[in-house]
């Protein structure tokens, strides 16, 4: 530990996000959103850091990062629990917090229930809201009801369902991330509406009755600086919010990667780094 | 007048806006947000009112308003300036209040330069923003710059001239009717800028290179509510805002039409029903 660093000291646990580094000094940066830094932001994998040296993230013997880049992990919370709050939790808590989706009664809809759309249900169940869950597959709805707490479980591809839930949605998450149609999910949007997209679709294509009416508004989001990740730490470990992980060893890694494309995880992979090498 | 009526009286000029009836009982109506009113605002011209007949506008003889949907037209405002105020003014008044763009230094873009871009141009200028014009054609440039003060002229197709203000606009107001490319406006936008569409285009299609960075957003907007509308008419009084305008009698509305389909007006005709009729 260098012998400038504050507010850490040896032996507290930190956690380290998708980013390393940033100019510190644009306003983006002053204001604690980092990852929007405007000379960009240096990624914690594979990117070229300010000294030129490329970046291996957590897939290393050892890893110096500035303290700014460091998250206390709070006493008690489970390092493997933790670890995928730094980049699915803290890419859904940001914009939640930004559009104010942390006010009890608002209601949320989720789209996707994967690594990011199941932590967009527990912060939603947190915040006291009405969640909905919108999948193609029926088969996610009894997880979704029972394991995360959703309030409803709707199958995209039902046009009955949808239309029961139409104008009911102050906010939603789009965790999707294939080419997917936005109009029918505009118009579940009450009036001023917004749908925030965390995924990365291919395009995103609006028909003109989903624009005119209604103040509504699509917007993205990237992960979350400094400021929102510490609270969401903070948050996650008062109330009791952990991802629901599965750990396995980094020999299980080309495994884990085919059943990640068959989708076949609840939810979240965590390496398990320190027992692995031992 | 109705024996109830309050806050104005008998030779008080009032304007009357783009809607004369909604719910007066659902959130948005509560709210002042009328024109979003979750029953359906009552149109202003050829829409059936609540009683069954059809609104006819300001193309008739009189007109029975709820003094809800009257607006006072301040003393001394010329009732042929506050005409257009009702519809172009607040269309593009509304979602700048709302998004904040009353404070100055900020950086407004506005594309088109019509009925609605002139407005635009007016507040952001009497809101002490930077204001810079988009337009396929440098026709306009002179008359945006020196008629109407804004900061900036670019002609859109001109990618030199785009890629200069790059990244340099807090907000965006979109009232260009037709279909037309949105990526590269995106890129103009700041970090969580918005770009906020007035117009009615057929179609909105987004590259994920617009999408992904930035927390940037495009949002719709329609007219404004009634409480807006009041002030905005205050603030025009106030800050002597004064339409461009072209006074026309009703018979020569057919070859106002011809020149509206070819661009000929600047910036609207205003239809003087009392002196046609006379």
């Amino acid at each position: 530990m260098g012998s400038n660093v504050k507010g850490v000291k040896v032996g507290d646990h930190v956690g380290v996000g998708t980013y390393v580094n940033s100019c510190r000094d644009c306003e983006y940066c002053n204001d604690g959103f980092e990852v929007y830094c405007s000379k960009g932001a240096i990624f914690t994998y594979n990117h070229v850091d300010l000294d030129g040296t490329i970046t291996r993230g957590g897939f290393s013997t050892y890893i110096v990062v500035h303290e700014r880049y460091c998250f206390q992990i709070p006493k008690d919370y489970p390092l493997a629990s933790a670890a995928p709050l730094l980049c699915a939790g803290i890419t859904v808590y940001s914009p939640m917090i930004r559009h104010k989706m942390n006010q009890p009664g608002k209601s949320l809809g989720v789209i996707g229930l994967g690594g990011l759309g199941h932590m967009a249900v527990k912060f939603g169940k947190a915040f006291g809201l009405n969640v909905t869950v919108f999948s193609t597959s029926i088969s996610k709805k009894d997880e979704a009801l029972n394991l995360l707490g959703a309030d409803k479980f709707v199958v995209s591809s039902n046009e009955q369902e949808m239309l029961e839930v139409s104008k009911s949605l102050d906010f939603i998450i789009d965790t999707a991330s294939g080419t997917h149609p936005f109009d029918p999910y505009m118009s579940l949007l009450k009036t001023s509406g917004v749908l925030v997209l965390v995924g990365a679709p291919t395009e995103v294509k609006l028909s003109p009755i989903s624009l005119i009416h209604g103040m509504k508004s699509i917007s993205w989001s990237a992960a979350g600086g400094t400021k929102d990740t510490r609270e969401m730490l903070d948050f996650c470990a008062a109330n009791k919010i952990y991802p629901e992980i599965e750990v396995i060893p980094i020999q299980y890694v080309n495994e884990a990667i085919e059943r990640l494309i068959k989708r076949d995880i609840k939810y979240r992979f965590v390496i398990d780094i320190e027992n692995s090498v031992k």
